[in-house]
Protein backbone atom coordinates (compact mmCIF):
# COMPACT_ATOMS: atom_id res chain seq x y z
CA UNK A 1 0.00 0.00 0.00
CA UNK A 2 1.43 3.38 -0.97
CA UNK A 3 1.50 6.30 1.63
CA UNK A 4 -1.65 8.16 0.11
CA UNK A 5 -3.39 4.79 0.32
CA UNK A 6 -2.61 4.46 3.96
CA UNK A 7 -3.67 8.22 4.48
CA UNK A 8 -7.03 7.34 2.79
CA UNK A 9 -7.44 4.30 5.26
CA UNK A 10 -6.67 6.22 8.22
CA UNK A 11 -9.17 9.39 6.88
CA UNK A 12 -11.93 6.31 6.26
CA UNK A 13 -11.29 4.72 9.52
CA UNK A 14 -11.42 8.25 11.52
CA UNK A 15 -14.99 8.40 10.21
CA UNK A 16 -16.33 6.14 12.69
CA UNK A 17 -15.76 8.87 15.36
CA UNK A 18 -19.13 10.67 14.01
CA UNK A 19 -21.08 7.79 15.87
CA UNK A 20 -19.06 7.87 18.94
CA UNK A 21 -21.72 9.46 21.11
CA UNK A 22 -20.93 11.40 24.25
CA UNK A 23 -22.94 11.95 27.08
CA UNK A 24 -23.29 15.75 26.12
CA UNK A 25 -26.44 17.06 25.01
CA UNK A 26 -25.86 19.82 21.94
CA UNK A 27 -26.94 23.41 23.44
CA UNK A 28 -30.44 22.34 22.07
CA UNK A 29 -30.46 19.71 23.54
CA UNK A 30 -32.09 17.69 20.84
CA UNK A 31 -29.43 14.94 20.94
CA UNK A 32 -26.76 13.68 22.48
CA UNK A 33 -23.19 14.43 20.80
CA UNK A 34 -20.17 13.01 19.06
CA UNK A 35 -17.12 12.72 19.11
CA UNK A 36 -16.20 13.96 15.89
CA UNK A 37 -18.24 17.45 16.45
CA UNK A 38 -17.21 17.90 19.79
CA UNK A 39 -13.64 17.71 18.77
CA UNK A 40 -14.50 19.95 15.86
CA UNK A 41 -15.86 22.41 18.49
CA UNK A 42 -12.64 22.22 20.72
CA UNK A 43 -10.35 23.33 17.52
CA UNK A 44 -12.38 26.49 16.89
CA UNK A 45 -12.12 27.10 20.54
CA UNK A 46 -8.53 26.72 20.71
CA UNK A 47 -7.79 29.38 18.05
CA UNK A 48 -10.49 32.03 19.86
CA UNK A 49 -9.62 31.38 23.70
CA UNK A 50 -5.82 31.31 23.58
CA UNK A 51 -5.91 34.75 25.12
CA UNK A 52 -7.09 33.45 28.64
CA UNK A 53 -3.49 31.29 28.94
CA UNK A 54 -1.31 32.60 31.07
CA UNK A 55 1.46 30.59 29.52
CA UNK A 56 2.72 30.39 26.08
CA UNK A 57 0.59 28.07 23.60
CA UNK A 58 1.16 26.51 20.48
CA UNK A 59 -2.37 27.11 18.94
CA UNK A 60 -1.89 25.24 15.58
CA UNK A 61 -0.14 22.44 17.61
CA UNK A 62 -3.72 22.34 20.43
CA UNK A 63 -5.80 22.60 17.57
CA UNK A 64 -4.31 19.27 15.99
CA UNK A 65 -4.17 17.80 19.58
CA UNK A 66 -7.63 18.14 20.10
CA UNK A 67 -8.85 17.33 16.75
CA UNK A 68 -7.09 13.68 17.33
CA UNK A 69 -7.34 13.41 21.21
CA UNK A 70 -10.62 11.37 20.81
CA UNK A 71 -9.99 9.02 18.25
CA UNK A 72 -8.92 6.23 20.39
CA UNK A 73 -12.35 6.12 21.66
CA UNK A 74 -13.43 4.53 18.18
CA UNK A 75 -12.07 1.23 19.54
CA UNK A 76 -12.52 2.37 23.45
CA UNK A 77 -15.84 3.82 23.49
CA UNK A 78 -16.60 7.24 25.86
CA UNK A 79 -15.46 6.83 29.23
CA UNK A 80 -18.16 9.50 30.94
CA UNK A 81 -15.86 11.96 32.50
CA UNK A 82 -17.84 11.04 36.00
CA UNK A 83 -17.70 7.50 35.46
CA UNK A 84 -14.87 5.77 38.35
CA UNK A 85 -15.75 2.17 36.85
CA UNK A 86 -14.72 3.32 33.34
CA UNK A 87 -11.86 5.06 34.52
CA UNK A 88 -9.97 1.81 35.64
CA UNK A 89 -10.00 -0.03 32.42
CA UNK A 90 -9.82 3.20 30.23
CA UNK A 91 -5.89 3.53 30.29
CA UNK A 92 -4.82 -0.30 28.59
CA UNK A 93 -8.05 -0.05 26.27
CA UNK A 94 -7.25 2.95 24.30
CA UNK A 95 -3.58 2.49 24.60
CA UNK A 96 -4.69 -0.82 22.30
CA UNK A 97 -6.59 1.56 20.76
CA UNK A 98 -3.81 4.23 19.74
CA UNK A 99 -1.73 1.18 18.55
CA UNK A 100 -4.26 0.16 16.08
CA UNK A 101 -5.66 3.28 14.63
CA UNK A 102 -2.76 5.43 14.82
CA UNK A 103 -0.64 2.54 13.53
CA UNK A 104 -2.90 2.88 10.02
CA UNK A 105 -0.69 6.03 8.92
CA UNK A 106 2.34 6.06 7.36
CA UNK A 107 5.21 5.74 10.19
CA UNK A 108 5.92 9.94 10.77
CA UNK A 109 2.63 10.90 10.59
CA UNK A 110 1.58 7.92 13.28
CA UNK A 111 4.60 8.75 15.56
CA UNK A 112 4.01 12.50 15.31
CA UNK A 113 0.10 11.73 16.32
CA UNK A 114 0.63 9.19 18.96
CA UNK A 115 3.40 11.93 20.47
CA UNK A 116 0.61 14.39 20.38
CA UNK A 117 -2.11 11.96 22.15
CA UNK A 118 0.62 11.32 24.93
CA UNK A 119 1.04 14.56 25.55
CA UNK A 120 -2.66 15.30 26.14
CA UNK A 121 -2.82 12.57 28.72
CA UNK A 122 -0.10 13.39 30.26
CA UNK A 123 -1.81 16.85 30.88
CA UNK A 124 1.52 18.48 32.18
CA UNK A 125 2.82 21.00 29.28
CA UNK A 126 1.39 24.00 28.68
CA UNK A 127 -0.46 23.03 25.16
CA UNK A 128 -2.15 20.16 26.94
CA UNK A 129 -3.11 22.07 30.00
CA UNK A 130 -5.07 24.26 27.04
CA UNK A 131 -6.52 21.26 25.81
CA UNK A 132 -8.00 20.20 28.46
CA UNK A 133 -9.42 23.50 29.36
CA UNK A 134 -11.23 23.39 26.24
CA UNK A 135 -12.51 19.82 26.77
CA UNK A 136 -13.79 20.42 29.81
CA UNK A 137 -15.31 24.11 29.30
CA UNK A 138 -17.36 23.09 25.69
CA UNK A 139 -19.54 20.48 27.30
CA UNK A 140 -20.18 23.08 30.16
CA UNK A 141 -21.06 25.53 27.85
CA UNK A 142 -23.00 23.06 25.92
CA UNK A 143 -24.69 21.74 29.53
CA UNK A 144 -25.96 25.09 30.45
CA UNK A 145 -27.00 25.69 27.09
CA UNK A 146 -29.17 22.23 27.25
CA UNK A 147 -30.27 23.60 30.70
CA UNK A 148 -27.94 21.25 32.63
CA UNK A 149 -29.91 18.13 30.80
CA UNK A 150 -26.54 16.09 31.66
CA UNK A 151 -25.94 16.94 34.79
CA UNK A 152 -29.38 16.28 35.94
CA UNK A 153 -29.44 12.90 34.16
CA UNK A 154 -26.07 11.70 36.03
CA UNK A 155 -27.00 13.74 39.32
CA UNK A 156 -23.72 15.24 39.20
CA UNK A 157 -21.98 16.60 42.52
CA UNK A 158 -20.17 20.00 42.78
CA UNK A 159 -17.75 18.15 44.39
CA UNK A 160 -16.81 16.08 40.92
CA UNK A 161 -17.62 18.94 38.68
CA UNK A 162 -14.63 20.91 40.98
CA UNK A 163 -12.47 17.43 41.29
CA UNK A 164 -12.40 17.42 37.52
CA UNK A 165 -11.59 21.11 37.00
CA UNK A 166 -9.06 21.62 39.60
CA UNK A 167 -6.00 22.52 37.22
CA UNK A 168 -8.48 24.71 35.21
CA UNK A 169 -8.64 26.90 38.49
CA UNK A 170 -4.98 27.36 38.90
CA UNK A 171 -3.85 28.05 35.15
CA UNK A 172 -6.92 29.98 33.63
CA UNK A 173 -8.89 32.23 36.48
CA UNK A 174 -11.06 34.25 34.10
CA UNK A 175 -12.57 30.77 32.07
CA UNK A 176 -12.55 29.52 35.58
CA UNK A 177 -14.42 32.46 37.08
CA UNK A 178 -16.90 32.23 34.00
CA UNK A 179 -17.08 28.26 34.76
CA UNK A 180 -17.74 28.93 38.15
CA UNK A 181 -20.42 31.71 37.66
CA UNK A 182 -22.30 28.69 36.32
CA UNK A 183 -21.70 25.47 38.45
CA UNK A 184 -23.23 28.31 41.06
CA UNK A 185 -26.29 28.96 39.00
CA UNK A 186 -26.78 25.06 38.97
CA UNK A 187 -26.42 24.62 42.33
CA UNK A 188 -28.98 27.28 43.48
CA UNK A 189 -31.24 26.00 41.44
CA UNK A 190 -30.62 22.27 42.94
CA UNK A 191 -30.24 20.27 39.40
CA UNK A 192 -26.16 19.90 40.79
CA UNK A 193 -25.82 18.91 44.13
CA UNK A 194 -23.91 21.41 46.96
CA UNK A 195 -21.79 18.15 47.90
CA UNK B 1 -21.10 42.55 27.32
CA UNK B 2 -17.26 41.76 27.68
CA UNK B 3 -15.03 39.60 25.26
CA UNK B 4 -15.34 36.55 26.85
CA UNK B 5 -18.83 36.53 26.85
CA UNK B 6 -18.90 37.58 22.88
CA UNK B 7 -16.60 34.50 22.42
CA UNK B 8 -18.96 32.43 24.39
CA UNK B 9 -21.92 33.38 22.62
CA UNK B 10 -20.23 33.02 19.16
CA UNK B 11 -19.01 29.21 20.53
CA UNK B 12 -23.02 28.49 21.55
CA UNK B 13 -24.11 30.21 18.47
CA UNK B 14 -21.94 27.80 16.44
CA UNK B 15 -22.97 24.56 17.95
CA UNK B 16 -25.91 24.80 15.33
CA UNK B 17 -23.56 23.40 12.59
CA UNK B 18 -24.07 20.25 13.82
CA UNK B 19 -27.89 20.29 12.66
CA UNK B 20 -26.87 21.04 9.28
CA UNK B 21 -27.12 18.51 7.10
CA UNK B 22 -25.09 17.58 3.97
CA UNK B 23 -26.17 15.29 1.00
CA UNK B 24 -23.39 12.98 1.67
CA UNK B 25 -23.58 10.02 3.92
CA UNK B 26 -21.00 8.97 6.63
CA UNK B 27 -18.86 5.81 5.17
CA UNK B 28 -21.01 3.16 6.88
CA UNK B 29 -23.81 5.17 5.14
CA UNK B 30 -26.03 5.10 8.33
CA UNK B 31 -26.95 8.68 7.76
CA UNK B 32 -26.07 12.03 6.41
CA UNK B 33 -23.38 14.23 7.93
CA UNK B 34 -23.39 17.44 9.01
CA UNK B 35 -21.30 20.46 8.71
CA UNK B 36 -19.18 19.98 11.93
CA UNK B 37 -18.24 16.86 11.23
CA UNK B 38 -17.52 17.43 7.84
CA UNK B 39 -15.35 20.13 8.91
CA UNK B 40 -13.07 18.19 11.54
CA UNK B 41 -12.66 15.99 9.04
CA UNK B 42 -11.33 18.78 6.58
CA UNK B 43 -9.25 20.04 9.13
CA UNK B 44 -7.60 16.71 9.77
CA UNK B 45 -6.87 16.14 6.37
CA UNK B 46 -5.45 19.71 6.05
CA UNK B 47 -3.03 18.48 7.97
CA UNK B 48 -2.43 14.81 6.49
CA UNK B 49 -2.37 15.61 2.92
CA UNK B 50 0.08 18.67 2.69
CA UNK B 51 2.74 16.97 1.05
CA UNK B 52 0.37 16.91 -2.46
CA UNK B 53 0.08 20.67 -2.92
CA UNK B 54 3.02 21.48 -5.51
CA UNK B 55 2.59 25.25 -3.74
CA UNK B 56 3.67 25.94 -0.37
CA UNK B 57 0.44 26.20 1.72
CA UNK B 58 0.05 27.75 5.68
CA UNK B 59 -1.19 24.71 7.26
CA UNK B 60 -2.55 26.37 10.44
CA UNK B 61 -4.21 28.88 9.05
CA UNK B 62 -5.82 26.16 6.19
CA UNK B 63 -7.47 24.51 9.24
CA UNK B 64 -9.03 27.36 10.42
CA UNK B 65 -10.45 28.07 7.40
CA UNK B 66 -12.13 24.46 7.14
CA UNK B 67 -13.33 25.09 10.67
CA UNK B 68 -15.11 27.56 9.87
CA UNK B 69 -15.96 27.52 6.25
CA UNK B 70 -19.33 26.52 6.37
CA UNK B 71 -20.56 28.25 9.55
CA UNK B 72 -22.59 30.37 6.97
CA UNK B 73 -25.10 27.77 6.35
CA UNK B 74 -26.33 27.68 9.83
CA UNK B 75 -28.48 30.90 8.19
CA UNK B 76 -28.28 29.74 4.43
CA UNK B 77 -28.58 26.36 4.96
CA UNK B 78 -26.52 23.74 2.73
CA UNK B 79 -26.61 24.44 -1.06
CA UNK B 80 -25.80 20.99 -2.70
CA UNK B 81 -23.24 20.87 -4.96
CA UNK B 82 -25.15 20.01 -8.30
CA UNK B 83 -27.95 22.16 -7.27
CA UNK B 84 -28.12 24.89 -10.28
CA UNK B 85 -30.94 26.97 -8.84
CA UNK B 86 -29.74 27.00 -4.99
CA UNK B 87 -25.99 28.00 -6.31
CA UNK B 88 -28.11 31.46 -7.72
CA UNK B 89 -29.03 32.89 -4.96
CA UNK B 90 -26.30 31.11 -2.83
CA UNK B 91 -23.80 33.86 -2.45
CA UNK B 92 -26.31 36.85 -1.18
CA UNK B 93 -27.27 34.18 1.38
CA UNK B 94 -24.25 33.57 2.84
CA UNK B 95 -22.71 37.12 2.73
CA UNK B 96 -25.64 38.14 4.88
CA UNK B 97 -24.70 34.80 7.45
CA UNK B 98 -21.42 36.02 7.59
CA UNK B 99 -22.37 39.57 9.05
CA UNK B 100 -24.71 37.92 11.56
CA UNK B 101 -22.47 35.33 12.53
CA UNK B 102 -18.93 36.16 12.65
CA UNK B 103 -20.29 39.93 13.78
CA UNK B 104 -20.91 38.04 17.49
CA UNK B 105 -17.52 38.32 17.97
CA UNK B 106 -14.77 40.59 19.42
CA UNK B 107 -13.52 43.14 16.40
CA UNK B 108 -10.52 41.54 15.03
CA UNK B 109 -11.89 38.01 15.60
CA UNK B 110 -14.49 38.80 13.41
CA UNK B 111 -11.96 40.07 10.88
CA UNK B 112 -10.11 37.32 11.13
CA UNK B 113 -13.03 34.85 10.65
CA UNK B 114 -14.36 37.24 7.61
CA UNK B 115 -10.94 36.90 6.12
CA UNK B 116 -10.41 33.79 5.65
CA UNK B 117 -13.78 32.78 4.53
CA UNK B 118 -13.94 35.06 2.08
CA UNK B 119 -10.43 33.79 0.77
CA UNK B 120 -11.44 30.32 0.70
CA UNK B 121 -15.03 31.62 -1.38
CA UNK B 122 -12.49 33.69 -3.78
CA UNK B 123 -10.65 30.32 -4.68
CA UNK B 124 -7.67 32.09 -5.72
CA UNK B 125 -4.47 31.67 -3.55
CA UNK B 126 -2.53 28.49 -2.98
CA UNK B 127 -4.21 28.01 0.70
CA UNK B 128 -7.78 28.33 -0.77
CA UNK B 129 -7.22 25.77 -3.31
CA UNK B 130 -5.74 23.48 -0.88
CA UNK B 131 -9.09 23.87 1.38
CA UNK B 132 -11.03 23.66 -1.60
CA UNK B 133 -9.38 20.38 -2.95
CA UNK B 134 -10.00 18.45 1.06
CA UNK B 135 -13.72 20.07 0.54
CA UNK B 136 -14.45 18.23 -2.41
CA UNK B 137 -12.25 15.24 -1.85
CA UNK B 138 -13.48 13.84 1.18
CA UNK B 139 -17.28 13.35 0.54
CA UNK B 140 -15.73 11.47 -2.57
CA UNK B 141 -13.99 9.50 0.18
CA UNK B 142 -17.53 8.69 1.80
CA UNK B 143 -18.96 8.62 -1.45
CA UNK B 144 -17.03 5.78 -2.26
CA UNK B 145 -17.16 4.19 1.04
CA UNK B 146 -20.84 4.16 1.21
CA UNK B 147 -21.08 2.72 -2.45
CA UNK B 148 -22.19 5.83 -3.70
CA UNK B 149 -25.08 6.25 -2.38
CA UNK B 150 -25.65 9.97 -2.09
CA UNK B 151 -24.49 9.94 -5.97
CA UNK B 152 -26.92 7.40 -6.95
CA UNK B 153 -30.18 9.71 -5.55
CA UNK B 154 -28.87 12.54 -7.06
CA UNK B 155 -28.12 10.99 -10.40
CA UNK B 156 -24.62 12.74 -10.92
CA UNK B 157 -22.90 12.54 -14.07
CA UNK B 158 -19.52 12.53 -15.05
CA UNK B 159 -19.57 15.89 -16.40
CA UNK B 160 -20.53 17.45 -13.17
CA UNK B 161 -18.05 16.01 -10.90
CA UNK B 162 -15.52 16.37 -13.69
CA UNK B 163 -16.41 20.24 -13.86
CA UNK B 164 -16.51 20.46 -9.77
CA UNK B 165 -12.95 19.18 -9.41
CA UNK B 166 -11.34 20.63 -12.91
CA UNK B 167 -8.80 23.16 -10.41
CA UNK B 168 -7.87 19.86 -8.55
CA UNK B 169 -6.42 18.10 -11.80
CA UNK B 170 -4.69 20.78 -12.16
CA UNK B 171 -3.04 21.83 -9.09
CA UNK B 172 -3.24 18.41 -7.00
CA UNK B 173 -2.07 15.33 -9.61
CA UNK B 174 -1.73 12.67 -7.32
CA UNK B 175 -4.93 13.45 -5.17
CA UNK B 176 -7.05 13.75 -8.95
CA UNK B 177 -5.44 10.42 -9.78
CA UNK B 178 -6.79 8.65 -7.20
CA UNK B 179 -10.64 10.79 -7.75
CA UNK B 180 -10.21 9.85 -10.93
CA UNK B 181 -10.18 6.28 -10.27
CA UNK B 182 -12.64 6.21 -7.79
CA UNK B 183 -14.75 8.00 -10.33
CA UNK B 184 -13.91 5.42 -13.40
CA UNK B 185 -15.38 2.68 -11.41
CA UNK B 186 -18.42 4.47 -11.02
CA UNK B 187 -18.84 5.71 -14.47
CA UNK B 188 -17.91 1.33 -15.25
CA UNK B 189 -20.53 0.55 -12.75
CA UNK B 190 -23.19 2.58 -14.59
CA UNK B 191 -23.98 4.38 -10.84
CA UNK B 192 -21.98 7.04 -12.46
CA UNK B 193 -23.81 8.25 -15.60
CA UNK B 194 -20.79 8.76 -18.56
CA UNK B 195 -22.10 12.20 -20.11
Amino acid sequence: MNRLEEQVQFIVETDKAKNIFRQTYLADAGRKENDAEHSWHLALMAYLLQEYSHEPVDVPKVMLMVLIHDLVEIDAGDTYAYDAEGAVTKQSRETAAADRIFGILPEEQEKHFRRLWEEFEAYETADAKYAHMLDNFQPLLLNDASLGKSWKEHQVKKSQIYKRNEKIRETFPEIWQYMSNIIDRYIESGHVKDE
